[in-house]
């Protein structure tokens, strides 16, 4: 059986959960390298995976033997096959923040399940470490993401919109990987006060602050970057705030090892902030991976522990509204010593 | 207040729902215009939208006071405000297919709701049938959806790989729309027997046959079309499957006229198929709008009536497993009398 798989099944067997639906696209990639509609079935004897005709041909294609993955068309599935697949469970798990109400309703009458649990969390702890191949491609698209920056620097002059820039971005990303992880943005003057501004017709000025946020896709593994750069000289308060973001992450940086509470290394920013007059109004960071946002989240409500070959985000800002913003965000990977910092363009 | 809450706040009369929590964003988009991450809530007394301080500058930028929607941060919403959102509702709906089995369960406590219910149709009642204004920006995404196929008839040469062509096409999108509306599927050879192909890196060769479905966004309306090319003569039988889908499409688009039951439409072609010896192995068509798959899906198990100003898909294909396969797309206005394609590429 392939090892994610094995993984989870381990998982699994530790709290007694004895079957499992798992219909998140990313986790059924995840878990079987498939990329196409369909439901991954683990139950005591097999592990199915139910599709239609649109997509046998190509998963027929992918699964090996190796992967002891039965696929079924779901054209040839009865009603009383549905009932079987679970009949010796005495629970099913499946993934509460991705499974809607009407999908929960109806996988619990069709599959006859009584005891249907919450059990998503399987599934994320095995994601939120990530193994040589997944860390080879997230490092992947960080090197490309520093080099579409390096390209933006060159190619940024003033004149041009916030679009056009986010557009070549996109098209940057095209040419070099897999596509986006998200919609770049491209804030600039006093747009660069909204933390998630979309990218608008505003013209680049002179002596303008833009900030940059992006990312790209390799193999479905995300990069995210986030830079505030300058035309020309920055007025004294940008440079005040600018310095105070950057040193704030250097020192966050520093604590994104193996074995630190995360609540420990948000904390840093936002006390260090508050103590200069301003909010943290976002987390610090996230993990990465196959989705541009996944666990963990760095924040002081997280109790967790930083582990190992996480892959997070530290991306502190502070935003002044209807004045500038300054974000400054790299991707990072957790190790037993120093962090590793994946994205390396220039601050 | 903007016409459309308002025809939400009928609907919702009609059949005694009393409150309404609205978190599927392109439902958000719909009711309100708004682009960012919240939640709107239908009270008995006015409307409401939380959001966070991202987005906060930006929706009260775009809110006008016609609109009657009341912006607030979620950082100043206490415990007691949530409770008191629906205090005099006996009851509130929510959208069942997009609310995931956590917030439900959450909504429901942080609320305090005693009788949730599934009240998603409501909203999608109202999305069915579209507006001038949605039809205008429909128009538009098939009109760029026409030139852009124009141009690949020209740009595809023998020696392009798919994937070239795919980005060609996505290139194209973003220059001349918002966008695309879906990943392009172009699939040539062997790998149009797939419906729903991913690019490859196979090379158009002479003789090929290729599927290109694809479209684009304006002002978040998609667009939808299939077309099949032949690089030179097609093989009889290519030809032979070509005029059985053709015709069926054909047929089919006659009777896409209000007041005609949908199954009976559907039925046109799958007994046609059937007799032929093929199977439709998907629906032929579905509505289109600010999603590129929504209500209305045309099949035979669907048992509701075509309505004026309905915009649907009508997309028959046969695949012929390893072989090649053949489907043809139009996007289409429903109306009184003769339907409207608004996808007009040559076949």
């Amino acid at each position: 059986m392939n090892d994610r798989l094995q993984a989870l099944r381990n998982k699994m067997a530790g709290i007694n959960i004895q079957g499992m639906i798992v219909t998140n696209p990313v986790n059924v990639k995840y878990l079987t390298g498939l990329e196409a509609e369909g439901t991954l079935l683990i139950t005591r004897k097999e592990n199915v995976y139910i599709t239609d005709s649109r997509y046998i041909e190509y998963v027929n294609n992918t699964i090996t033997p190796f992967d002891e993955i039965v696929v079924d068309d779901f054209k040839n599935i009865s009603k009383e096959d549905y009932e079987n697949f679970f009949l010796f469970c005495e629970n099913v798990g499946f993934e509460e923040n991705y499974v809607t109400y009407a999908s929960y309703k109806k996988y619990k009458q069709v599959y006859k399940i009584n005891d249907f649990v919450e059990a998503e969390c399987l599934i994320n702890k095995l994601r939120i470490i990530k193994d040589s191949e997944e860390i080879k491609n997230l490092e992947k698209a960080c090197e490309i993401t520093d080099n579409c920056m390096e390209f933006l620097i060159e190619y940024i002059k003033p004149g041009m919109t916030e679009k056009q820039i986010a557009t070549k971005i996109e098209k940057y990303y095209m040419e070099h990987s897999d596509g986006i992880s998200f919609e770049p943005i491209v804030a600039s003057g006093e747009n660069s006060s909204k933390p998630h501004a979309v990218p608008s017709d505003r013209k680049i000025q002179e002596r303008d602050i833009i900030t940059i946020d992006m990312g790209c896709k390799i193999n479905g593994y995300c990069s995210d970057m986030t830079r505030t750069i300058f035309i020309g000289e920055p007025t004294p308060e940008q440079k005040r705030i600018y310095d105070l973001v950057y040193n704030n992450q250097m020192k966050s940086l520093k604590e994104m090892k193996d074995g630190t509470m995360i609540k420990d290394v948000a904390r840093i920013v936002t006390s260090d902030f508050e103590l200069n007059g301003y909010n943290l109004v976002h987390a610090l960071g996230h993990g990465v991976g196959l989705e541009i946002h996944e666990s963990p989240f760095i924040r002081v409500a997280n109790d967790n522990i930083l582990k190992e070959n996480m892959v997070i985000t530290n991306e502190p800002g502070i935003y002044i509204p209807g004045n500038f913003g300054v974000r400054i965000e790299d991707t990072v990977l957790v190790t037993k010593d120093e962090p590793k910092v994946l994205t390396k363009s220039k601050k």
